[in-house]
C-alpha cells in the first residue's frame, strides 16, 4: 500500500480534483490522505519540500502531480 | 465502466503522468485510452472540444484534468 497525499486549499478547482482522486484512484493500492492547507498551514512547508508549487496537487510515490490550477502555494503562505 | 482518455504528446512530463494513470487509476472502474496527439493529430480537435488546453491531460466523465504541463495544445496544431 502506497501513500497518496492530496494537498488543496478548499477552492472549487481543488474540489473537482479531490473528487477525481476519491473516485478514480485505485484504493487497493493507494491510501489517500487529504490535506487542506488552509486548515493545516503547518503542513505547507512539507508540501513545499515535496515540490508542490500550486494546489490542487497530489504527491504519489514521491512524485508531484499538479492537477489543473487553483492557487499558488506561495499565496497560501502569506 | 467509465472511459478515461489520456491525451499526451510523448514528452517526458507526459510519460510521468501516463505512468501515474496506468499505476494508480482504478482499472475496475475506468478503462484507460491513451492518445498520442503527435501520432494521431486527427484527434486534436476532439481534445480541444473536450476542453483540453495542454498536455498531458486526462478526460474523465467529461471533466478535464491537466496534469503538470508538457505542451500547449495550440503548439501541437501547428
Amino acid at each position: 500500500m502506497s501513500n497518496a497525499i492530496f494537498y488543496h486549499a478548499g477552492c472549487p478547482v481543488c474540489l473537482g480534483a479531490e473528487q477525481l482522486l476519491v473516485n478514480a484512484l485505485d484504493h487497493a493500492k493507494y491510501q489517500l490522505e487529504v490535506v487542506h492547507l488552509g486548515e493545516q498551514p503547518t503542513r505547507i512547508n512539507e508540501a513545499d519540500a515535496a515540490g508542490v508549487k500550486s494546489v490542487p496537487a497530489v504527491v504519489i510515490d514521491g512524485q508531484v502531480f499538479h492537477i489543473n490550477f487553483g492557487a499558488a502555494l506561495a499565496d497560501l503562505k502569506s
